[in-house]
């Protein structure tokens, strides 16, 4: 789909001008929310080949409001993925700001972004999340596809803990905001029906990667959706996990690296992984994140794939470096 | 703007498989809601040249709250227009049903029309109603181009007499609810600013048709807007009313043919046409419609473009015929 118009973007991102990648491995990127967008901006320059598989358990905000009001699959961490993937010109430019777009006012419209809406319509007309999400990513200019994990929409049961006492805490926003510690999380339904293309995705990805993002809310529940927890585990990809910059707040404080991997464990202790990627800020002990890498039989990667301004945000130009290094094995 | 998809429709519309047609005269298409949408499907099929000018003085439903809520024009009737003139492939019918589209609940958004809040954001973020309904007819791959008549948001004041009293009535839907008869009408702000783009193609067109569509409230306003009726009085192009196949529950019960044009000729007295077009089945007295047409100095057409089952609603194909062979000056 093009529109014919070549015109210039007024803020340019770091890929604009150059050639979108032609060929590159079949990449599956796991998450939600702006860890998954983080992960997306950089897999965009690295390969044409690209699947996002993301979480449909928010129930906060814009999407909480569609998903109680509509019945539907809560479409914020979606339509961020589609925004991450948008095409290179003035036509996907503009449409991702529009559905990036939020009104503002003292009314019913206040905080819906216009993206949400636009996926929720489609869904309500074509009757298929799928064929919603790639009806948008069409009008984009998405490179690349972006899938639900689940069929239906999920809530995140956490486990938590606050001064030796062990409660449950449901939804999203309750997890993130919830004074104790995440201990562990499942899904409500228990055992949902995932997306059979989100399934094929990985089983056919040459590399799987997970993360970096909210670990307990938009990294882990992948592992929680039984079909696609299999596929992860089966699929001949190899499996990188970026880990995070920052613990995130409410979730993981004070979380080391190696917690965030020993989590991970916890929730999936049969995965094995090929590769961890690590910002060479956040290694406080090297050896210890790679003995809990080892566990996993994977390597530990090290590099400086932070923004640099001292904000907790990836580097996309600097993450697709050391992505594509990596996927070449040069690294 | 193709997407490359050539898959037929479901239901077709009647210009489907049929080549857009190449050339045809400059036609500007004035009016609001269903009428202009009549309208507007048979002349896309007459010319590649078609503009519609359309009020902006809506304060119900959906676009009603948005004015109320956001500050912005009523985008309805746009929208409106803008899914007439959609492309004929899979591409424009598709994105046509989703500005189309209703989202039905029982919360705050129901009954919110999708293209408004698409053609909102697009205002928002651009800060230019023309621009933003541009956006949205490339989208479309629409047939022409879809202008507002004012850059402000319009009230209708209607004089409205009841049992010999006269009193005003202000407001879109207080004038269509009104128990009394409409008289006149008149716009607050008195003096809006006419969009530029609406005059100059006004002033550059071959025709001007006006109507059908509800009287007072569609096809007059134009007449209120200074630069925009003077454009109307001043332009070289043809003139010609298409007149309405029924009254208007409460606008003009019981109103003949000829009513309405003496009420045309209220509003706008110096007004010149070149062609009155009635369906058939609506001339009880062809003498007397005649007559009043003959007293805007145009000609009386009558011909078969009523839907033929029964509703009064005009056949596009038909309407698209009888206005081709006009404008060829066959009839």
């Amino acid at each position: 789909m093009t529109d014919g118009n070549g015109r210039a973007l007024s803020e340019p991102p770091f890929w604009a001008g150059s050639q979108p990648p032609c060929g590159g491995p079949a990449v599956v990127a796991l998450g939600g929310g702006h860890g998954l967008y983080a992960s997306l901006s950089a897999l965009r320059a690295v390969t044409d080949a690209l699947t996002a598989v993301v979480t449909v358990a928010d129930d906060g905000g814009s999407s909480g409001r569609l998903r109680r009001e509509l019945g539907v699959l809560p479409p914020g961490d979606l339509r961020m993925a589609l925004a991450a993937l948008c095409g290179d010109d003035e036509w996907g430019s503009t449409w991702s700001e529009v559905v990036q777009h939020r009104f503002r006012s003292e009314g019913e419209l206040h905080g819906h972004a216009v993206g949400n809406l636009l996926i929720v319509a489609l869904w309500e007309l074509l009757g298929d999340p799928v064929a919603g999400l790639d009806w948008v990513g069409r009008l984009l200019g998405a490179h690349g596809r972006v899938l639900p994990m689940a069929s239906v929409p999920l809530d995140i049961v956490a486990e938590v803990e606050l001064d030796g006492v062990t409660s449950t805490v449901r939804g999203q926003v309750a997890c993130a905001l919830t004074p104790g510690r995440v201990q562990a999380i499942s899904l409500v339904p228990e055992d949902p029906p995932a997306r059979p293309e989100a399934v094929e995705a990985v089983l056919e990805a040459d590399w799987v990667v997970f993360g970096p993002g909210s670990w307990f809310t938009s990294v882990l529940p992948h592992l929680k959706v039984p079909a696609l927890a299999r596929a992860l585990h089966e699929t001949r990809a190899r499996r990188l996990v970026t880990l995070n910059l920052a613990p995130q707040p409410g979730e993981t404080d004070d979380f080391s690296p190696q917690q965030h991997l020993e989590v991970l464990r916890q929730h999936a202790p049969e995965l094995a992984l090929d590769v961890v990627l690590a910002d060479t800020g956040v290694v406080d002990d090297p050896d210890a994140l790679e003995k809990s890498a080892a566990a996993f039989g994977a390597r530990l990667v090290t590099a400086d794939v932070a923004a640099g301004d001292g904000s907790p945000r990836h580097d996309p130009r600097r993450l697709a470096s050391v992505l594509d290094e990596i996927f070449l094995q040069k690294r």
